[in-house]
């Protein structure tokens, strides 16, 4: 007779339609009973269309059907929550109060360095009138769904992403929605998709101090805050406003990152600081946090971002973004 | 006996404290009645503390009781209401939809140009989490004012700004308000700020198309918009949604300004194109809207901006701007 622990081993092997994660990866499981070579396999029907439900089945029939000492399987589903589904490890909460400093970027690195290091990771973009995450990683929607919740969307490696711009019928269309309706879509993300098991959620803030990083800071379990900064004094002074709100909200900030730190010329052979002297050090100091490190404004990070292949790059920064999560922010087991 | 033209002509020599402007260009004068040489003024004492007022008093007595065949000045002063007091020719609201693409430092340079060209301009920072405006301009506050409002601070070259950041006690201290409180805020800085008149007023937006946006479009007399953009594929994205939004909203759009559009390497005599091809023509194209011109990444700009210098550039990009909104929203007669 097989052991609940083998057929939970295949059922692992069994991928959810357009998820590329197993059945156990995405928390679907919620009960496995074995008795005289019957297995009763009670799934979670969340965000699952009756379509993805009827293949599952299926699926689980042939490979759980074959596993030796099986005679029969019964496959049943049952409604509940994405919300009741999800387990986070880790929310990483990415935000620099100043627009076009990097946010994005340096949410979207974040989410490649621990996916690379192998951890299970999501990106909850929480930028609904600016959200930039799905084209950067040249995604496309709509996500798959019931009327439970939704499915996100997953990047060539694996991470799985959720935003308004999935859900838009053309990618420039306007999102004019006043705070309360914004706030409201933030916490839909965080409740109705169905994220499975994830070491890491990174969420990526907008601009600004008001309703949506309030919502998020409010509202979703943060293990600490990013500070996205740049060069210039101008960007310092709105930046330390977000340092201050997280302050005043009694958030830890895991480390500042510095973005656009300066223009590596081939040509001269020379690092051109074209918003003045770095002040990441400055604004670490001023946020009681380390620094993380410096990106410079690099074209080929440029291009890639614009053709959807962040994935594709490869830099130091990477691996400094992991180590340091790795070493302030660390998971017990890789889900 | 001198005229009531004469008496106003007097008037217009005399200086609002603070605000080196005019009682008469402050839209201050209520009225003038001259009988057998005795002047009665009668003025609004809007946004002026009683030591103002004082000072005011002595100054006209001063001034026009020097002037031939008046033997009498009676000054008196009603209150009004600033927004029964602002007299503003047009109202240009520069937007992106995208941060940190540099719609404040169009505002501050679309501000700059017309008052070269001798209008009287103002600036509404309407970027209530992250404004930029203050600090571009070297300005600190508190501004001066009394129970029914406040004066603008002035800038060097007699720019009036109003600015959330100049009404803080620190200028790095974060403003945590949700959409309703936000958008309060901005009503208030049109409502309740003395601007007296203006030939144009410059509104800076943060970004998005939320609750700023949605204040400003939807409670002020826009004439026109200028949309900010960068050459990056994903920021020409977020800005088409505030193309849409404008164009939902029936805003007109007056043109587009591309900025970052290029780096000028003297070493080698050569522009970089860090963040990709100029895409400017094509969102102009997109918004239906001429294009205004580019701005390049100029680390002297970037310095002047840091120390508050901003009306000391001198650049092609400014007088195209103030040519072009000459040409597309012309005023009849200089205030």
């Amino acid at each position: 007779m097989p052991t609940q622990k083998e057929i939970l081993e295949n059922l692992d092997t069994i991928e959810v339609p357009g998820v590329k994660r197993s059945l156990v990866k995405m928390n679907l499981i919620r009960d496995v009973s074995i008795s005289d070579g019957k297995v009763d396999i009670q799934l979670s029907s969340t965000a699952l269309s009756p379509e993805y439900q009827k293949e599952l089945q299926g699926k689980i029939n042939k490979v759980i059907g074959t596993v030796i000492g099986i005679t029969e399987v019964n496959v049943s589903f049952v409604d509940s929550k994405p919300k009741d589904r999800n387990d986070v490890g880790h929310v990483i909460a990415i935000m620099s109060g100043k627009g076009g400093v990097g946010k994005s970027l340096v949410a979207g690195l974040t989410a490649v360095a621990l996916k690379r290091k192998g951890y299970s990771v999501g990106i909850l973009d929480a930028d609904i009138t600016g959200p930039s995450i799905p084209k950067m990683f040249g995604l496309k929607g709509p996500p798959n769904g019931n009327e439970n919740g939704l499915l996100p969307i997953i990047t060539e490696s694996g991470i799985e992403v959720m935003s308004i711009n999935l859900l838009l019928p053309v990618e420039d269309h306007a999102v004019i929605w006043r705070g309360p309706l914004i706030a409201g879509a933030i916490t839909q993300f965080w409740e109705e998709v169905l994220w499975g098991k994830l070491d890491y959620m990174v969420v990526d803030l907008p601009p600004g101090t008001a309703d949506a990083p309030l919502t998020v800071l409010q509202s979703l379990p943060i293990s600490g805050i990013i500070i996205v900064t740049t060069p210039q004094d101008l960007t310092t002074m709105v930046v330390k406003k977000a340092v201050n709100m997280a302050q005043q909200m009694k958030k830890s900030i895991i480390g500042v990152v510095e973005n656009m730190s300066y223009l590596y010329v081939p040509e001269i052979n020379k690092k051109i600081e074209l918003f003045g002297k770095s002040r990441g050090e400055e604004t670490a100091k001023a946020a009681g946090a380390p620094f993380l490190g410096q990106i410079p404004i690099d074209t080929a990070l440029a291009k890639l971002c614009d053709e959807g292949k962040i994935e594709r790059y490869d830099s130091e920064i990477i691996t400094n973004l992991s180590s340091s999560l790795e070493k302030m922010i660390p998971v017990q087991e890789k889900k």
